[in-house]
């Protein structure tokens, strides 16, 4: 069965501000190595592992740098979807959907997340896929590796087949203490928002249970415009659209939903201490990057695209610099990065936009 | 007695990298507010408090900046003798000497210090004044504030009039020990390199102490071109003059060599810890200057030239930010600038010298 890749691009979160900005989203950024988020993505089902081309939803904004970099991977055959406004992802996998066969079995996949054993993926996708042939709709769950409470978890019920459990529900994002009971207990994944079905099954059950969502990406489907790769949706149907994920709108509603446990090496990127986490360090535990001096530092993140970094003598810093704006604060606090872009945004503060 | 303020610009230090380089050395920057430390120095001794015209002895790389900054602070009638190369303070002071009469009172002054109580200063020169006249060679001695182990001492001898007494020795700059039992002990002062005496006085002592020096910086000023109120000694000359600062070469060894003890606010914001303790504080106990955005952050310096610097959750940082270099240390330890500096030194790195 020919899987098609979809690799959702929506996103323009400022938790890695002051690199990542709305001009140039997380997924476009170069974070671990030499390629960006976005490319790393579209490798990992390349066509000679037996993938289909790969479909690509994002925001008409990065049409440019979304093609470039695709591109630059040596991704030529990747159609986009370009969306008109950002509607999160129930609508746009279901205007996906629309530009598939009912057939087509769908690998739904954000753009920003790191995934370090690739065989385990392709595995966990190969054990799902007879449930989806058979019209499931299935996730895949993250194997915890602390008590999170940034993440949905999914609660895994009877074996279905063979690495395959029904989902006996999904939990929001849970406090502290639930998050340490759920790991004491047993049987929790992580919902990491990788998702594998077929376009009918999904259309279905959007039908179901979010037929407003189908309706108007249906219509904004029917009269898209299409210009050699790329499809621009019909901007007032699809802006009609409620806005919802595909958690909350399909899988967490639908009847047939199964999960597939899997250790693959996974982040979501989603704090400059989760980037550290996953980077290489030195001896003293910093990751450096760019033109950094570093001098008895340890424990430190350091990076710049911009001005030349100079630390003497501090611990346990992150440090992130761009041309146009610095951001340093302790490790382990990095989701105070909102209060700085917060503070930023009430300035309406250029560096939260501005491309790079 | 009309005294001439004698303004000491040869210095290039990189205490305070970033900010200040080869190319911008920290006279010409304005580290305490809208005047740069040339400019307070110059004001310092301004003509309707009975001064006469500056003479500022500068490095000839300078000039422009020199000239302009002057301008730019209304000084308007200084003359300025333009180094060919960097000899210290001894053959600095010779060739102002040269350049007045020998009956002119010479106050020599640094041009990187702050004094914040300018009366103070004035009456300190006032007290002294008498005996300059009578041909002693005069120092004046900084009211310490703690056992400081960064500057010279002057031990004070018996007193020659009202505020000034002889000096009974010079000391080198001492080790924590040594500076801890000079407080206890008292009678001492710090050594802040800010001297009054006749230019025929100092000549005097020249000859009879340092006559190579002499003998250099005269002949060099004999050649010297003129060109409006600039003057340039003889490049061979002047670099054939041994390197030397005015008090080793003059100071420790001359006979009759007076200190006037004063409290006056002085600092030579010789490191940014010096800048941050005379710098004024928000309730964080913070100095912020530039385009800083600073939450939850107490005991920092942060200050920006160039880029947005955004701090969360940081304590007692010293963060300066230039459009090509950013330093990061912990406060307290601001003398390990040098460390970064000879680092980037090894890489005959730009930011070292290039003017911003």
């Amino acid at each position: 069965m020919i899987v098609t890749p979809v690799i959702l691009s929506g996103g323009s979160g400022t938790r890695l501000w002051p690199l990542s900005r709305t001009g140039r989203p997380k997924q476009l950024l170069r974070l671990t190595g030499e390629e960006t988020m976005l490319q790393l993505t579209a490798l990992r089902t390349p066509a000679d592992a037996g993938f289909a081309s790969p479909l690509v939803v994002a925001n008409a904004a990065h049409a440019e740098m979304i093609e470039a970099q695709l591109a630059e991977a040596g991704v030529s055959d990747a159609r986009i979807i370009l969306e008109p406004a950002g509607r999160n992802t129930a609508p746009a996998i279901a205007a996906a959907a629309l530009a598939l066969d009912r057939e087509a079995v769908m690998l739904v996949m954000p753009s920003d997340h790191v995934i370090n054993d690739v065989a385990a993926f392709r595995a966990a996708v190969d054990a799902a896929l007879p449930l989806v042939a058979d019209g499931w709709l299935a996730t895949f769950g993250i194997t915890p590796d602390g008590p999170e409470t940034g993440y949905g978890y999914i609660k895994r019920g009877d074996e279905l087949a063979p690495g395959v459990a029904r989902v006996e529900r999904f939990v929001e994002k849970p406090d502290r203490a639930t998050a340490e009971a759920y790991l004491t207990e047993g049987g929790y994944s992580w919902n990491g928002g990788i998702f594998l079905f077929s376009a009918g099954a999904y259309l279905d059950a959007l039908r179901t249970h979010a037929p407003e969502i189908l309706d108007a990406v249906t219509r904004s489907m029917d009269k898209a415009e299409r210009r050699g790769q790329l499809i621009y949706p019909d901007t007032h149907d699809f802006a009609a659209s409620p806005s919802q994920a595909v958690d909350y709108a399909v899988m967490e509603k639908a009847d047939r939903v199964a999960v597939a446990p899997v250790e693959m090496g996974w982040s979501d990127v989603g704090s400059w201490d989760a980037l550290h986490t996953i980077s290489p360090r030195d001896e003293g535990q910093n990751v450096q990057l760019g033109e950094v001096v570093a001098i008895d530092t340890t424990g430190c993140m350091i990076r710049s695209e911009g001005p030349l970094v100079a630390a003497v003598g501090v611990k346990d810093l992150i440090v992130i610099a761009t041309s146009d704006a610095v951001l340093i604060l302790p490790r382990g606090s990095s989701q105070e990065v909102k209060r700085a872009v917060e503070a930023l945004q009430k300035q309406g503060h250029v560096t939260l936009t501005r491309p790079l």
